[in-house]
């Protein structure tokens, strides 16, 4: 039972298998391979329009190289204070962007709303004192696991444009929050204002594989330079490619974040269901937050299952009285139904 | 008959296995799953002393991030001038130091000399005013396939003490150049000075795997803060470090390195006894660069064979008539000998 | 009457007359000039020991040079969130540094706490996940008018070096922080854990000079290149020199802070004794925050005095009504009591 | 006689004069003031056009800020190799850049021609590979005292729109380049295609000032965050205002700048005369290289003169034979005639 992340699982099966299919013959290095042509395709047809799209390796990655397209080194970004960019990629965003400055924004839920945004702008009135206000990063789903309505992204879509901001979405569990609206990619992406998106596919079972995904062709000028200049740019890139394509086909991506979030809700219904636990916070995605008794806790560190505690942080989550503890469990394609079942048996 | 590069060919069955072994269970993200921990215990073998290592994609990551530990901001490098991480990273080694500035040295066949370090050293003379003197970086083996002597490397190290530089050693092809001189890599790096190397596998058969390798603890300080924020640490690591597992176990990699070198020198041989094609430089690892007439070339290139012109540039090779043309060809740990045969048949 | 900033008023005479007495025969440039050599020695006698300094003619690049020295680019600083650093240098700090993150606090009165730090850096678990904490920085007096007393900088280093921190001081306005607490320099400073400290002098009667003092030689190892590289070298330094020396001669700089001082306290007095006004926050050094109704600004905003409304953020001040509006005034060496007793009437 | 370098003399008394009156009153501070206003006047009539200036402290800012604006990050600048922001800026340009690299050529007498910019764009074959061309940057007057004729420049500003590069001049001699060529300020720059220029004062009698001037207001955009940002934007900016306001009136720019040339001529013709002395190059502005037997060398070097010794690099200057020295004597407004005479005499 390992609940700690959806990237301690391993690769799915098919992904896999479409690695060793590729490893035949030589193949043009530095993504001049066909693979990576026709995975160029498939991201047109996933959106329902031409897009430029990117293969890359890390999310942090795909967080940062796209941020550097949408923001100059003066600039400033608004996002969670929680988001993956402002608290867990050691200033990566600074790094790629040359000195951009994260506005971190205190959101319920691990989601930010215009309002926010609005007022944090309102206290941009130094003029070159400050940076200049330039983009907004969320993040679909969220760090808490929760999910932008597509009202809420198509309002961040019209901030954006009456500010002159770009609008960035880290995608990193894209899947999980598209089947959670039960939307098309299109709706929750460019029809609702977003520029560019981290597309995330190793946390859903790929091994190694990340996308930018540009909605303005004109971010994506000289992306292979910037690409390139982070190291990022893999010689033999059909085996990135390759995993990418067998990731949209045959809506395996679907498919394995449909799986992620029906066992996070069975494990958040299952705890909810113990008349000491509460939920944090909503569970809408594949991440289950669980408020409990210290020796409600320590009944279940003391079992099999791998988990993190989770710390409460501004006003994100339900407050955690003093002898409670906050957890977070991650289902991924990989969690079984029996691993729920037998971890909800540990509280019942 | 492809000899474009090393890096078109595909994944060693080996490593091919080794990362499907890999894929059972669950693991910790992030470096911390059990395969990793073994990757650095061989490379304390292989080195036969402690080192740290850490496993990255790209070579680029792999030579800018080692560099960045290296010099400081306003520090200078000194290489060739056409080494990797002076023409070919698109500005990597300035973005991961944060600016600092190569000194691109003009050397035969490749390689750099101690005294042309010197030389360059003398120009230094303006105090602030110039960048501080910080690493000497060499190529081994290098851009034209040729290998320092174990002398050489130790007059850098010998150098690099004396004017209190580092000794950073790009080991893109770093078994090419250790089963070409047929020494150990302990003699090959640290014990000739060596500060730390870019330990390559993806061009002998990995898909995706480098490593820094640091014999000075100190600049392994942080490592893993500068790996995270250049988005390098990849959250299923494991699969990593089942491709270095592999490559360096049964001497695979210096198998693999003996076969392609081996190719080499056989494809060198037969062009060479071709009347009117001669080497450009000597071939000593995996790579010939062979002059011959234009109508010579355009046989060749009307041929199924894939390969490179390459230009002259500086004084790195023999003159290049007008009426000639210089071709890099790469042999790999896949290259046949039946190919090799067929293409020296082609000029025969 | 101008209470918009010290920074309106111009340059003290004595300051004046020495750079036109430095304006004879030639002089090595790039701080060779003797001026520059007495100026140093100066130093170390304000100090009461050796110290390296550095003239620079900003403050921002004394606070993002100092820094630079301290902190790695994947470091974390930690400050005021309202810091001028953090709040006023449009993402200075994060430019010279490569890319520090600034942990902004949100104290009362313009100042951080010890407990602050440590609470915030007990959120730093996430290892290289996380950027690495490396430096604080305080600032004397703050952004406020505020003053640390010596036991609370003395608190600072100790915690500085408990946790292996730099411990930065932004003194742009360090004479009036001397003066209220009527200490010595170096009570102020290096006696109580600071490592580097930026040395203002323009806000108090220099035309563009301020310095950085290091009372840690490692940290001022290679700073001439951090100058330089920055375009902060001036080629004529002898007239940032000769105004330091006139600055640090006679108390010409003590005398000026004392006077700006005394000048805020009778603006602070004066204003409070208003029956609808009080202070936003304590007078310690040559700055006012006085809240009043709207009705009352109106009148103060119709006369030709200059100041600015001033927003209150965080937990930072007392709280300012719906109906009430905070104004900052700041004196300086030049301030006149007839224009305090001018402005006070205008209230009374 | 002081012939080490044009910045070792002080101020110009009218300058001087100018910051005196400037000091009166207060002002805004922070660029607001009228005295800057004004200058933005200036320079239109100067230019005959509308442009965007800003006034900064250091020829070294001037040029890397504006290299900042005309480059990526993953840029390449053609300059000459021995170029001021190549050779003696300590890696300025990488720093404010980002990490753009410079394409150093060696050109003849300090000067480089479209012809090498072209061949070094020749060698632009690897697409991402390599950096992206960006910007060509020529020195005017150059670091060897030569001048660009008109036709130069447009050959440049020719060669840059047909590739699609910006073209900067570093101007920190620009009046000595341009009583040189006799011709307008608007000729000598965005007439002939020049799209920003480093306008240096203070080598001619300014104290610390010098600007950047935009001919295309694209650039211009923002400039106010990277003058912040670069800890160049001062408080009390009127007094850098007050210089170059005082410069450009009255010509005393021209005026001092024809005085320097005139001087320099008299040097070189005085020098040549002497059988067993000859020039490096010719003496187009305020710089003379004379070649001498180190036996007179010796003799000047015992004398109270001060000049620098010139190391020949590259093809630059005429050939330096083994028993001679090279040196380097720059004239400046403030260097009589009787210094010159004097030091003529030394070897006559």
């Amino acid at each position: 039972m390992d609940f700690a992340s959806d990237n301690v699982y391993g690769v799915d099966a098919a992904i896999m298998e479409a690695m060793a299919r590729a490893n035949t013959g030589t193949a043009a290095s530095y993504a001049g391979d066909e693979i990576t042509a026709r995975v160029e395709k498939q991201f047109n047809e996933v959106f329902e329009r031409e897009v430029k799209v990117f293969l890359l390796t890390t999310g942090t990655a795909a967080n940062c190289l796209a941020l550097s397209t949408m923001v100059p080194p003066y600039g400033a970004i608004f996002c969670h204070g929680f988001a993956h960019i402002s608290a867990d990629e050691c200033g990566a965003p600074e790094f790629f962007t040359g000195g951009a400055k994260l506005m971190g924004l205190d959101g319920v839920a691990g989601k930010i709303t215009p309002k926010m945004v609005k007022d944090s702008l309102a206290g941009f009135i130094r003029a070159e004192h400050d940076p200049k206000p330039a983009a907004i990063s969320i993040t679909q789903s969220s760090e808490l696991g929760t999910v932008y309505s597509l009202d809420e992204v198509q309002a961040f879509g019209e901030l954006a444009r009456a500010k002159n901001l770009r609008l960035h979405m880290d995608g990193a569990r894209f899947a999980n929050a598209l089947v959670s609206l039960d939307c098309s990619p299109a709706e929750m992406t460019w029809q609702a204002g977003v520029d560019a998106l981290s597309f995330g596919a190793t946390k859903n079972g790929a091994m190694m594989v990340e996308a930018v995904v540009f909605f303005d062709d004109k971010l994506a000028v000289d992306f292979e330079h910037r690409r390139m200049r982070a190291g990022q740019l893999l010689s033999k890139n059909r085996f990135l490619a390759a995993q990418m394509e067998a990731y949209l086909s045959n809506d395996l991506w679907l498919n394995n974040a449909r799986h992620a979030n029906e066992m996070a809700a069975r494990l958040a219904g299952g705890l909810s269901a113990a008349s000491d636990i509460r939920l944090g916070v909503d569970c809408q995605a594949n991440e289950v937050f669980a408020i409990m008794p210290r020796a409600t806790h320590d009944v279940l560190a003391k079992s099999d299952a791998v988990f993190h505690p989770w710390l409460a942080s501004g006003s994100d989550t339900d407050t955690v009285g003093n002898d409670e503890i906050m957890i977070r469990l991650v289902t991924s394609f990989q969690t079984t139904r029996d691993d729920v079942d037998a971890f909800v048996n540990l509280v019942g």
